[in-house]
């Protein structure tokens, strides 16, 4: 049941990626030559999401390898270049640390370049497999019958494969549980609209976009049995930081009574910030307001506020969908658990 | 003070309307010839706006009066093809009710289409004098270096001029308050981005765009002292149906203790209905959210769901601005009063 097209993939030296800011009108392939590429895929969005980005930059420090293997000055700045591509997810400055702590282990070895890519590859494969095991883990939460509603991207293009918060929603809809989804279009870079509505359709789910202003509306009127999305960075209390109107809904759940999941790999959980107040929320350019797809929207001189995060209190989620379980509140001491 | 453009104008026999779906990319007039282009206008959004779409409604039973004067039922059917454009804000159908009254009383005088044409004229100048006033009136709970957050368009474009709410924040902005607006794009016609941010850079006013889920944290944050916005169609209670994205605010808002106003003419109240349920929501076409401009931002066979408004419950409503004073709760007993 795994979709058949591939988030990413290493072949013939080059990491091949969907380009996603070009879907569902078009489906291409962005190819990564070097690390450059790397990083300026993960800046402009060719791929995003968090395991998704975090896949991608561990093949991004392999490739800086293989380019500056003979300075290690020139190749160690090149991570930190790819790990500041984007400042709020976890996951990539996660890879990239991860690949780099493997290469002081590894850097005297004469097959240290083929070590790297074998690492790169198991981030890779170990984030699909943590989301088939995420997938039967929410299986628990996701009642027979059941109307979800998801915001953003939090699918297979988000992830190695499958996904988080999708990959529980496809993994209830092969189990027979007759669900139906709503998905946010997710101002402003539509991912709703662009890639969950395209998977979707994929798995042939049934479903219906929204504005992401009609969530509330379902919520009240006792439409939506639960709510399920992904995370970019949680925090150590189980603040939840993720795509921009994620609290918003947050609150609106909690005010009706609406079950408010966070699917996500142990991977995005940030053991080193006691709450969401320490993360950085990454603010995009006006023009992505201002524009879509070259189509202007606002006036040219009219100033934007474009947060392309937000962060959920603890306190408004209902629990953490992991690969290794359900975490439950209270968060801070669940959460510990899990810290390796 | 008041604005240069005319939003509506009845000049050379012809209704002349600021074409809205083209702002603020192009300026351009659209011209109404007849009714069947007033009803046209009005359905397909060249005007939109409650009041405004109130005021061109009146010159449309007038043009319908002087083309099919000697048929008086199908004029009769010719004004309800009128109101029947749009179903969600009362004041269409309270314009072409009081034209059609005022012919009840005046279809045996010679004068008729010329007192018809006064008529409209009259509503139309009514509705910017009571914009004036009302923003006299909210300068009441404009506090000194207010930060305000409105939502779609209330301005002079969906009036007869001046504007409801924005009109408020252009008489607090004149009367030197030093306000700063947030201005939500309004997903998804973006009547924020395209219409207020216009407005608000044609005054000068200090303001900012924001995609719609922005705001949720600005409020949290206490970066936003007030809502100001308009309303389609209040009920007798006080429930306030306004442009899809309101209800969730107004929760955000009551939640955390930041201050929910509504700017609307009396016009706008309908004392046929106790409650917001009874308040028809207008559904429009699944492509107004697929595409953007023409441009495709969803895959085509995805569904969609894109109600136009939603309804706000009275609890979550400070108060409500008019041009006959500021009315607050308890609302059924002190919206009462202005029932004539």
């Amino acid at each position: 049941m795994i979709e058949k097209f591939r988030t990413l993939e290493y072949k013939d030296n080059k990491v091949l990626l969907i380009d996603q800011r070009i879907l569902p009108v078009e489906f291409k392939i962005y190819e990564c030559k070097d690390y450059k590429d790397i990083e300026f895929a993960i800046r402009e969005m060719v791929v995003r999401g968090a395991p998704a980005i975090g896949a991608t930059a561990a093949y991004g420090v392999f490739l800086a390898y293989k380019e500056l293997k003979n300075n290690e000055e020139s190749f160690k700045k090149a991570c930190e270049f790819i790990s500041l591509a984007r400042p709020t997810a976890i996951n990539l400055k996660w890879a990239v640390d991860r690949m780099l702590a493997f290469y002081e282990k590894s850097k005297h070895k004469e097959n240290c370049e083929k070590l790297l890519l074998n690492l790169a590859k198991e981030i890779q494969e170990e984030d699909l497999q943590s989301n088939i095991q995420m997938g039967k883990n929410g299986l628990a939460v996701v009642p027979q019958n059941a109307t979800i509603l998801t915001h953003c991207n939090a699918g297979a293009l988000a992830t190695a494969g499958w996904g988080t918060a999708i990959g529980v929603i496809k993994t209830a809809f092969y189990a027979n549980k007759n669900i139906f989804v709503y998905a946010d279009e997710t101002r402003p870079r539509l991912q709703g609209a662009r890639l969950t509505a395209w998977e979707l359709t994929q798995a042939k789910i049934p479903s219906k976009l929204i504005p992401d202003s009609a969530a509330a509306t379902l919520i009240r009127d006792g439409k939506i049995d639960l709510v399920i999305l992904g995370a970019d960075r949680i925090a150590k209390n189980g603040d939840v930081c993720n795509k921009l109107g994620t609290f918003a809904l947050s609150v609106i759940c909690k005010h009706y009574g609406v079950p408010f999941y966070v699917a996500a790999p142990i991977s995005t959980i940030d053991f080193t910030i006691p709450d969401g107040s320490y993360i950085p929320i990454e603010e995009r350019t006006a023009d992505e307001v201002r524009f879509i797809d070259g189509v202007q929207i606002a006036p040219l001189e009219m100033d934007v506020y474009n947060p392309s995060f937000d962060v959920t209190p603890h306190g408004n989620i209902t629990a953490i969908i992991t690969e290794k379980g359900i975490i439950y509140p209270p968060f801070k001491e669940n959460i510990a658990k899990y810290k390796n």
